[in-house]
């Protein structure tokens, strides 16, 4: 993974950060569909993800306005839907969507 | 890492996600630092780390509003210039700030 190449703010940002349960249970498979679905969607902006050892994680997915959100929420429900429980995959999680209004960074790998 | 446990929205958000260098170089003590610093300073409201095994990871601190952030940078920048370069630590680096509109979650713990 790596840092999302994005405009200057304002933009959105969904940020999901999580505990896994043991096991992949479908769920690698059910994160490339995800991510490739996401960067169909109109708004999709990028996407960022991290997950330690001990199963705790955040992704981010970065969008162009709130209608975006909205569209793309109905497709991961879907989605989920089709396959399993969230239960299966998480023990816990919190859906954050912010708006980004300031951003700033360093790059040393001379991109 | 655990998911903080926030009032609800509005409430600010400081993303920062990150490419790390190769070794440690101090960074682990630097990190206790920071964190035992943020929980010390007015507005604080909680945090949240994930770094994969492949060096990439996102950190999140939540705050009350603009002005602790403010105050917040402050206090990073001084400890950051007392130590080290930043390019010590990472190849590359970005720091979103958010205004955190709406959450929502799910939490098969029981707690």
């Amino acid at each position: 993974m790596s840092i999302a190449d994005l405009h200057a703010p304002p933009y959105y940002m969904v940020s999901f950060s999580s505990q896994r349960t043991e096991g992949d249970n479908g769920y690698g498979e059910m994160g490339y569909t995800m991510v490739e679905l996401a960067k169909q969607q109109p708004g999709y902006l990028g996407f960022e993800s991290a997950r330690g050892a001990d199963g705790f994680g955040i992704l981010h997915s970065y969008w162009k306005d709130e209608e975006s959100i909205r569209a793309w929420k109905a497709v991961v429900d879907h989605v989920e839907a089709q396959r399993r429980g969230r239960a299966d995959w998480y023990a816990r999680y919190e859906v954050r969507v912010a708006l980004v209004q300031r951003a700033y960074g360093f790059d040393n790998e001379g991109i």
